[in-house]
């Protein structure tokens, strides 16, 4: 039984740490940043120009969209060749072999191989203070700025998000398993998730 | 450290039977509808109108009322000493020793305990399959039926919940885990969810 397994994450509630440890415990490849670096060679692109492009939603580039529905546009076409490019490379991946695969919308694109889906997710507070003590040196964000730079985060992902699928970000619908990192260090977690996915795959 | 779990769920999400199963693997008594019986011997009533008023919305009391903010009406005493007993029963199971609860608004009434809080919700597809398999003898609804009887009853335990909480019903926020049974059976999920529990509360 394949095991391909999404990542969902809040932006400071520990998921880019929890999807690291649970990889290594599962022993599968966890893709993460790398599909950035993969679309920008394959389309030929500068990486910080796909990730730019991937990480905002379509809509930014073209307000006047509304949902999927929309007239086609010049403006649009790079965008969209990075969505179908990312699509293409996450479908590769997951047929390869088992592997893990953070953020990008890969719970819903790849729905049709029945993932393990998770989202990870924190109370806001834990957010801030999770970014306060992982925030680079030099960074010097303010608690007040840190917290408007998470909000700024949450609405692009949304917004991200609402370009592949209906249901609502964070709403609990779209995946098998959420887990709030509330108080919690995330090493001490990883045991019984790791068992959960398996007896979830052994019983699929 | 005391280990009080709240269990939330949908209908036909098989949140029961993990809540009962789960309470047996921990050695605890789960509490579920032994609390309509509490509140209805406390208050002299009779179980029926207690569970009647109890699992409805106290707006349905009185439509006119907008969120918690109403004017006192008699018509509403009698749901609000309900309400009152019920608060009072479920701080008093959690003071006396661990024990699980299932729904209630138990998560957001004993939030200042830090109970683990657990949400069992499920596609609606493999709600309405569930419930057709353990319907009562007699009942033969159809599918079509048991699907809009599945939605009415979402609809009253959202309004319910509205009462206690403005975080909407099934947003996974209000929770520490939310676990997808579709296609499962509860008895393969009941291991790793007592590993995690027993994690969390270690680490709290």
């Amino acid at each position: 039984m394949k095991k391909i397994i999404t990542l969902s994450r809040q932006f400071g509630s520990g998921g880019r740490e929890l999807g690291k440890r649970l990889s290594e415990a599962l022993g599968i490849p966890c893709y993460d940043h790398q599909i950035i670096d993969m679309i920008a060679e394959e389309q030929g692109l500068d990486k910080d120009y796909v990730a730019r492009i991937s990480e905002k939603a379509i809509q930014a580039f073209y307000p006047a969209t509304i949902g999927r529905h929309f007239t086609w546009n010049p403006v649009m076409e790079q965008p969209m060749k990075v969505a179908a490019a990312q699509n293409d490379i996450l479908k590769k991946l997951a047929e390869k072999e088992d592997c893990m695969i953070v953020g990008r919308g890969a719970d819903v694109i790849l729905k049709d191989m029945n993932p393990f889906r998770i989202y990870v997710y924190a109370d806001m507070d834990a957010r801030v203070q999770r970014c306060m003590a992982h925030s680079k040196e030099g960074e010097n964000l303010s608690e007040g700025e840190m917290l408007k730079m998470i909000k700024k985060i949450d609405r692009e992902r949304s917004a991200y998000r609402s370009q592949f699928t209906d249901i609502r970000w964070g709403e609990s619908e779209a995946f098998n398993l959420c887990i709030n990192t509330t108080g919690k260090e995330i090493k001490d977690l990883i045991d019984p998730i790791v068992s959960y996915i398996n007896v979830w795959f052994q019983n699929k």
